[in-house]
Parts: C-alpha cells; sequence; structure tokens
C-alpha cells in the first residue's frame, strides 16, 4: 500500500488517498518517490483549466518526479534496483498525466522515460531538472544558443533564471530583462552581463537571439524590435494571449519567431548534465503533508523559483 | 550618348535625359537594356519613400533589368558581347539603386550580378525574374517548399501567383488564399489545387506551410491559427506595419514564424530555371516613352503581375 495526494474534479481540494501498490507490467519500473516538484499545471487543473489532457481521473497528480528504482518489471535493461532516477515525463506521456504521479510515495515509470540522477546532484534538484529543466533547456536549443551566442532572457522567473544560468554555462555572452530589480543580483551572481528593465533597453546590443520566458506581448514585440537583422526570437512564456508585433520589421530584418513548448528526453539529460557542472535550479523544499497548500502559494503566485516536495526514505 | 529617365528629387516628374554612355570598369560590362520591370519601390522613392536608401540623385531609375552585353570591361571572364542576360540585383546593390538603371538605353553592371536568359525565355520574363521573381523564389526556400509540402500561398498578387506557378513546379500541393474571385481561375489553371478566400477555410487541411505575400497583419494571424502542429509561416508582404497574433497558440503548436525579404543570385538563377521549364511571371509590356504613366498606373493600384517597359534593339 503507498499513499498519495489524489485530484478527484476541479475545484474540489486534494484527497490523501490510500492505494495497491503499482505493480510494473513490461519495460516499466516502481520508482519510490523522493522528490516532486509543484507545477502551475496543477493548479491551473484544479480550476479546471486543461483539465481534459488527464487521462484519467481520479489521478495522483505530480509530473516532477525523482527516486529510487524499486522494483523491475519484465524485459527492463540496464536499471538495477536503488539507482536514483528522475522521470522526464514528454508532454502529456508522464507521471501525473497519464499515471499515478510523484505526489504519491510510488510511482510507475517507463523504462524510457528514466534519467540517472548523477552523483552528487540531488532529488530535488533530479525533479526539477524534468518538466521545468527540460523547457528551459529545450527554449535555449531552438534559438540555437551555445557558446559565444548573445543572448537576451526575457523574464527571469523560474524557467529564465535557469535559462540565463545555464546559457552562461554553455559559454553564452547572456544579456537579461527583468522588471523586478529584487532579482537582478542573483541575475549578475550567475554570471549575466547586464540586467534592465525592457528589452529596448537592450537594442544597442544588437543581440543576436532573445528568449522571451515572460511571454507578455510586449515582451514579443520589443524583442522584435530590439533583437539584430537575421536573428532569432523565441517564445516560451504564455503570459498574455495576444502580442501586436510589427510585421513590416519583421520582414525587413528578416526575423525569425519561434514558438517552443516542453522539452525532450536529450534536453533533461543535458540539464542533468549541466547540474553535474554545478548549475542549480532556484528551489524551496516542502514536506509531502504541505502538498496541498504548496499550490494554494502557488496559486497565489508567492513562490519563488520551484516548489518542490520531498520525503525521507 | 543613351537616354534615360532620371529620377531628380521627390514629387518631381521623372526628367527624360541624355548621358556620356557609360565606361565598364574592373570586371563590369555594359548591357544594352531591352526591358526594365517598374516596381512599387520606384513609386515609393517618388513619393519621398526611402529615397534615403538611393546612392546618389539625379539617378535612372529601373532595377529589374534585362538587355545584351554591349561592351566588356577589364578582367571579365566568361562573357561574351550580344548575350543575353539579366542582372540580378541583390538588395541595394542593384542598378536603379547604386548605379543608373534600365529606365535607361544602357546600363553598368557588375560582373558577378549577370545571369544568362535560357533560350526560348524573353527579356521581359528575364527582367522580371530578378527583383519580383528572387524574392518570390526565396520565400519558397525560406519556407522550405518543394517536392511533397503541402503549402497555402496568401495573397495572389504578382508575387503570390509567381510563388504558386512557382510552387506547382516544384512538387508541392499549392492551397490559395484570394480575396479577388477574379484571379481563383488563373491559380487553378496554374495547377493551385483549391483556392479560398481566408487562411481559416484551409484550417481543416493542416498545412506544413503559410507564405504571407499578403501581409494584412490578420493574415499572418490567421495562417498561425491555421497552419499545422510545428508548422511555418514565411511573412513576405507588408501590406499592414503591424499584426495581433496569438502567442500562446504560437507556443502551444511551436509555429515558426519567418519573415523573409528579397532574394540571391541563385534564386534568380532557379527562377530563369523555372521559366525555361514553363513558368511566365504575369506581366504587361509598355513601351519605354510610357515609363512615368505606367508608375502612375502602378501608384493607383491599376496593375495586375509586373509592368515591364520593353524596347527594340
Amino acid at each position: 500500500m503507498f499513499r498519495g495526494w489524489q485530484f478527484i474534479e476541479p475545484r474540489a481540494p486534494l484527497k490523501l488517498v490510500e492505494k495497491e501498490d503499482p505493480v510494473p507490467g513490461e519495460r516499466e519500473v516502481v520508482v519510490e518517490t523522493r522528490a516532486a516538484g509543484l507545477c502551475h499545471s496543477d493548479v491551473g487543473f484544479m480550476e479546471g483549466i486543461n483539465a481534459s489532457m488527464l487521462a484519467f481521473t481520479p489521478i495522483i497528480f505530480g509530473h516532477e518526479v525523482s527516486g529510487t528504482i524499486k522494483q523491475l518489471g519484465p524485459g527492463v535493461m540496464g536499471w538495477e534496483v536503488g539507482e536514483r532516477v528522475a522521470i522526464a515525463g514528454l508532454g502529456l506521456d508522464a507521471p501525473g498525466l497519464n499515471t499515478d504521479g510523484g505526489f504519491g510515495e510510488k510511482v510507475l515509470a517507463k523504462e524510457d522515460l528514466l534519467v540517472r540522477i548523477p552523483e552528487g546532484v540531488s532529488f530535488v534538484q533530479g525533479a526539477a531538472a524534468t518538466d521545468a529543466g527540460q523547457t528551459s533547456r529545450k527554449a535555449l536549443r531552438v534559438g540555437d544558443v551555445g557558446a559565444g551566442t548573445r543572448v537576451g532572457i526575457i523574464g527571469l522567473g523560474g524557467l529564465g533564471l535557469t535559462a540565463a544560468k545555464m546559457a552562461v554555462m554553455l559559454g553564452a555572452e547572456v544579456h537579461a530583462v527583468e522588471i523586478n530589480e529584487g532579482v537582478w543580483p542573483l541575475a549578475v551572481r550567475a554570471g549575466v552581463k547586464r540586467v534592465v528593465a525592457s528589452p529596448a533597453e537592450l537594442a544597442d546590443e544588437q543581440l543576436d537571439v532573445f528568449v522571451d520566458y515572460a511571454g507578455f506581448g510586449t515582451t514579443t514585440a520589443a524583442a522584435i524590435d530590439a533583437v539584430r537583422n537575421e536573428g532569432t526570437v523565441v517564445q516560451v512564456g504564455m503570459g498574455a494571449q495576444f502580442a501586436t508585433i510589427d510585421t513590416t520589421l519583421l520582414v525587413a530584418k528578416q526575423v525569425r519567431l519561434l514558438g517552443s513548448l516542453g522539452g525532450s528526453y536529450e534536453d533533461t539529460l543535458d540539464v542533468l548534465r549541466l547540474m553535474k557542472l554545478g548549475l542549480e535550479i532556484t528551489a524551496t523544499e516542502i514536506g509531502f503533508d504541505e502538498i496541498p497548500a504548496g499550490l494554494e502559494r502557488l496559486k497565489r503566485g508567492e513562490v519563488r523559483g520551484r516548489l518542490v516536495a520531498t520525503r525521507g526514505e
């Protein structure tokens, strides 16, 4: 038997339930949860937003999961009981969305979504490397950000701050745009060259790429204005639904505006590689019994970085 | 001596002048003009729009030029007097913009901008293959339109109709969007599968790419709505300055919005290759003495396809 926080239906509180242990099928393993990230999309589901995307209900939430392998199903190769792993869910193919997730003590995981957590990297960081980490990482990849790229990161919330740190580690020259000046020192400490309050202030830099983790519409438009000729703007954030952009400028400068959603297995692997080299995703730990309260904090916008629920062995 | 229509300054009529014959410098040739396209940008210059882009004034306009080589400068290799050529101007590096152009009887051309006009292709088509042709062609290339691509061409004006014909010849499945139903039969005759009045009507097709030669803002937004997941929208037309687009959709569908401006030497070569295979850019011929009147017609929006001034030998 194991316990977990179960979503029953929109606008109802999560319910602590006890369930039979999962039985691993072909090429599946059972992971004993050690850390599970709380996500804005969980808050959304509870308000009825996109709840139809859930494979079934009631379901135990939690799609950013790490832990230790407890049991191997038939046909599993290359994994052993006791290994520290994270589950690199891909879009809707993730625990907490298409099977019971990490807000429960045990999670069934497909072998091909497993990633090893390197020595020296915590379960909290391992969990954050999945959905949040891979989404940050992929947008940099879509924008072809690497050594020598001159990039502007818009929005230093959870994803953006992680992206700024990663871009610095990848050898890019990183500029950042963030309204909240309280975050600026964090960015500078991470190696960001310059932080300003609006993309327009970076126009003189003629940057190669902007990656917009805020997505307030005005940020998209300002990035198109400020980026260099033949530059790229990657859109990740969805802070507002619409943007009014100057298409004559888009044409005259031959700008590329690219939407980026989620990430891949390889992106999670790469985040874990960077974590081994020192990358740390800003996260706050809470206890497993605090998950419902944590989701309330997320909903009220009180959380900086990732909120991750942890449990001991 | 040769004659040409000279631009003096904005809001003044072109003036018929007589000038000394040009002397070809290192790796330059003199082309005797046989056809010269009239362009909306010429109309713009006369109204003072972008006139600062002209290398000098007074200047003889005409940046879509074809004719026969009359004289070779020192160091010219691989070209002979009498050859039928077009001058593939690239952006501002074109006769009529940085040197006297094709609204004059003789034009100085850099050897490396020359392209041969294949047998069976007229001087009118050769001239149209340059600025207009290469701009149409490049946008298809930016959108990666080739054999098997399912593409929607928005706006069947001069560039769009040419693009639709080219896309059919490249083996694409071509759909088109055009408000003016009078043009529909032309498109269907060219092999376009389906013509509709708005991009939304093509949403059920889940096309790979839209290329927007209209650029009315609403067309950009509608193309992003209608294109398939991970599809591409290429922006070429600049009919309006702004577009209000759904950036949450751009992200969720991971759409790429790409600005495309002008074209390359290779694009002009490719247009001429397609012309040899039967491509014809819709064009209306006028006499050289009708150039000022032709620009007036362009300004009033009375012209369908390209207006090309021709002269005999």
